[in-house]
Formats: structure tokens, sequence, C-alpha cells
């Protein structure tokens, strides 16, 4: 068979609400700066009604690399669940207008699309309270046998792995794509994911994904190390490729024979950190499903990221193809 | 009775999509460049799944011009109708969260609450297609007495002035100031507002309106002339106060004694035009309600339309009082 897709996501469906906070509202109501934790709707509604004016746009982690490899020309598909409701419709027209194919099939009753407040800080940090709503039904029949063995890449967001039938869909998708000889493709997500899946995680990482992205506390806390030598020895047995995000410093980018640091090669103006990683894997992904090295795939990353922290919100806000071709 | 609100603010409540174009989109659905129109609920389902990924947050004229007074230090509140749907909900935190008095009664079925996609071309120009949905069921029982006695202006948008039980809200708020001593004020809105209504919003500049806002295009056309001086002369029989805008050339406000050009004093980088008269408004009642000189209200009103073109959508991104006390 030969790829439909470059790149299939998989992700939580989410739709953000980003808002401008100080860090005493983060502190008075005990949330770690910089983390992304669930809450139920009573919490969203209640933290939403205390904070300022927002503007709302759609988000998911792997739901902004699709958007960010579709804006970069790559063929893209995407599975998530959402409610037929106001801000499900947002997110599906800003999917549909990027040419991305999304078929999962959508709530008529029950709860809401889910929702982000992404609080930015003053100095661009992000910190987010997410109400799951419709995500959490997101289930194995979802996962559509043939995109995934028409994709070249599968690419899931670590976000996901939370509720039984959603991890079901997520061991589905691998099994999947290896059968038809396609890559699986797995981000970290968060620290706090990390630490309460990191057994399962770690599973993952050794017998099921070739192609990891992890932020550096993410991988230090998988391979439970304060060393980052250690952990890149540690991955580099476990998967084929890991693209590992340093902030500023730009990535490493690590192989079975190769440790290659990218720094950055422009510091842009930072508005909002939301979507940096996001952006990253769809740079690297680009590059990576058109087998340029993986120096040229990390540099690729390097850029987009350095595109979405120039302005509010997580999916880009230009032409990234051109962008590229500008930049790099 | 003395003063509680500064401001009260009647109009549409509608949020805004924003979303950017290209004029050949504009051409090839034949909508006229940077005007605004209505629109049915198909027609803007339909335009909304041809364009491209898109922003959503509060809008509507008067509620912008509002929240740039609560942004100024005014109090304020605002009267509009939404349905208490989601996107209902999200007028309605952003209303809130700038500490303006909203208390108009939401719908609990029918109709779902306003869209306006405002499409923006390259060069900044908005266009807008609204359909106003919950916005048509305002009705003369929504105008609180005691809120349009307790406010020293009670200002509307022209676009309001349509459906015809929305008209008769207009004149039982217009009537309910005079009789309490307070003043009013109306924005004309739209060139196509006034084509329509001309004669009936001749009788409000001549009859019911102290403080009338237009654009040199409206004043042209209400008064039915193409030099300014004759239109301003006219005004100046019929209003109170008027203050012109003339875009980048700023604006001229008139009384009966006066004619003051007032020049821009810096031409910030245009980005979206959406919400310029809106916060042009805002500054200028802002200084008016403090009983400033015209000249200074026109200078406030300057610069706060100043800021708003520099960002997408129509509220202001920035600290309204602290910019003016570091621009004025």
């Amino acid at each position: 068979m030969t790829d439909k897709f470059d790149v299939l996501g998989i992700g939580n469906a989410i739709v953000d609400i980003l808002v401008n906070v100080e860090d005493d509202f983060l502190v008075a109501h005990e949330i770690p700066r910089g983390s992304m934790q669930l809450v139920d709707e009573e919490t969203s509604d209640r933290l939403y009604g205390q904070l300022g004016a927002a503007i709302e746009c759609s988000g998911g982690s792997a739901a902004n690399t699709i958007a960010g490899l579709a804006s970069l020309g790559s063929r893209t598909a995407y599975i998530g669940k959402i409610k037929n409701d106001q801000l499900g419709r947002v997110f599906d027209h800003d999917i549909n207008s990027l040419g991305i194919t999304f078929t999962t099939e959508k709530d008529v009753s029950g709860v809401s699309t889910a929702r982000c407040l992404v609080m930015v800080s003053p100095d661009a940090e992000r910190t987010m309270c997410t109400y799951l709503g419709a995500c959490v039904n997101l289930m194995e029949k979802d996962i559509d046998p043939d995109m995934v063995a028409s994709a070249a890449i599968t690419y899931m967001e670590g976000y996901l792995w939370d509720p039984e039938h959603a991890k079901a869909a997520f061991r589905k998708a691998m099994t999947l794509a290896h059968n038809a000889g396609r890559k699986t493709s797995l981000s970290l997500s968060d620290s706090f994911c990390v630490g309460r899946f990191k057994q399962e995680f770690l599973h993952l990482a050794e017998h099921e994904i070739d192609i990891l992205f992890a932020n550096e506390e993410e991988l230090l806390m998988l391979y439970d190390t304060r060393k980052i030598e250690d952990a890149i020895k540690a991955v580099q047995e476990h998967c084929e490729v890991a693209a590992i995000t340093r902030g500023a410093k730009g990535c490493t980018v690590v192989s079975a024979n190769e440790v290659i640091d990218i720094k950055v090669s422009q510091l842009n103006n930072l508005v909002d950190t939301t979507g940096a990683g996001d952006l990253f894997a769809a740079g690297f992904l680009h590059g990576y499903s058109q087998n340029l090295d993986l120096e040229t795939c990390g540099r690729m990353g390097n850029l987009t990221a350095s595109e979405v922290i120039t302005h509010m919100g997580a999916r880009p806000d230009v032409d990234l193809k051109q962008y590229l071709a500008d930049n790099l």
C-alpha cells in the first residue's frame, strides 16, 4: 500500500481558552506554573469565572502538531473526539479548513467538547487546566484501520494515555501501524503524565514507539535519572529516534549511533510558549517523513517552534511552508 | 440621583470569528470590502465553511466601546441579548471579567448567540458578515429604567436600529435618559445603515441624540452632501457634540461654536482595523464623562483607536488606563 498520509495524529480534541494571568493567580489557586492538569467541569468553570477576558481557538497537542504539518504541506489526518456543540464546530471547522482528513464520529449527546484554560504568564510561560469532556469517549472503534495503515507515521500524544479505553485505542493504533510496516511516534507531553504512567511509558518506549518526542525534564523523569547523558543512552537502546527539546537551547536528536545537538539559530520575541513542543514535532516529522537527515529535521523543528512562541495560541500564524523556505 | 455609571452601552451582543482573507474571496462572494452586512445562519455557516482557521473572541460594536471604557477605568454597564449557549457564555464571561454590569436576561431557547465573521484583508481592512441570532430578541422590556437613569451617558450603536422592537427599546432608552437629565449618544455605525435609515437617523440626530459618532462617509451620507464642511454645519445645528473619525488623519470634533481637527500623533503598525471606531468612542466618552475639553477627548479617542488596530480583534490588548497615561 502506498502512503495516503504522511502523518496521522491521535489525541485529545480541545478548544483552547487563552487568557493572560499574573503568577499570583496560579499561587492562590495552587496550580503549578508550567503544568497541565486535568480538572472537572465545575473547576474549569470556576477558574474561568475568575479569569479575565479571553480568546478562544482550536488546540489539542497532537491536533496542533497536525495543523503545523498541514501548514508545511504534509498530507495529514487526525483522530479525536468532539461533541457536535458550538465549540466542537469551531474545532471541526479549523481542522477541515487546513485540509486535514478528520472523520471521527462526533458525540451528539453527553458531555461537551473539551476546553483547556491556557493561562499565559507575563514571561510567556503557559499553565493549563484541561476539562477533557467528550475526549474521554475516544474508543478503540474510533481508530480507522485503513487510515492508520495508509499513514507513514502515526503520532500520538501522551496526554491521551489516561482513560482505559483511550489506552486501548492507542494500543490498537500502534499494532495496526506496525502490522502495516509503518512507524509509530509518541510525545511524552508532560512530566506529570510521565510521573503517573512511568512504567507504561517505559514499556511503550522500549517495545512500541519508533520516534519519541520529549523535553529534558520528561526524559529525565522517564529514565529516573538526573543526568541527561544517562537518559540519552537509555533512550538510544529503546527507540529508533528520539528528539529532545531543550527550550531556548534548541534540541538534541538521538539515534542508535548519533547524538546531535542543534542550537536555535535565532531567538524570537517570546509571547506565549503554548504549542512550542507541538510545533517542534510538526517541523521534525515533516522533515522525517521526507527522509531528510536528522540534523535537518531538528533544525526544522526548532524553526517551527520558534514561530509559534511569537504570538498567543498554539497553532501557526503564518504559512509555515513559506516560513521554512525563508528561514531554513 | 447621582451617577452610578459613567456610560451604559446598548447594542448587538456578538461573538467575533476572526479570519484572515484574500480580497479575491470577497470579490468571488460579492461582499463589498469594508462593509458590514447581515446574513442568515445558512449563509454564515456556508462562508465560515470556506474560510480558514479562525480565532473566536467577544465583539459587538457598543460592547467593544464599553470594554474600552472599562479598561480606561470608567464605570460601565451594558444591555444586549445573548442565548445561554457556549458562545453566549464566552460573551458573558468576557463582559463580566471587565467589571461591566450586564444583567440582560439570556434566552434559554430559540436561535443561537450572534456571530460575526470578521474577514481581515492583507492591508488590515475588515469586512464583516453578521448573523444576528439572539440579538433580534432585544425588546423594550430589556431596557432597565434604573440603569438608564443612573448612567451619565447612554450610548447606542446604529447597527441595532433595525428590528422594530429593537427600535422601540432604543426609543425607550432615549426617553428614559432625557427624563432623568442624562445624555444620549449614538454611533452611526456603518454607511449602509445610514443609507437604509437616513430619515430616521436624521430625526434622531435632530431631536434625540446629544453626542454623535460617525466617520466621514457616514456623515456625508446622513446629510446627503459631498462636502464635509456642509455636513459639519448641519450636524452643528442638530447635536450638542459630534465626533467625526477620519481614519489615519485623526478626527474632527464639533460643537455649536467649535470645529477642532485633531491629528493622530503616532501611526502604529496596522494589523486589523476592526474596532477602530468603537475604541475611538471609548476614549472620547471617557474624557467627556470627566468633563475634559473636547480637544482632549478627541486626542484620547485617537489614542485608544490607535491601540486596537495594532492587533487582531476589536477589544484592547493592554490596560488602556496605563496606555493613555503613557501616551497622552
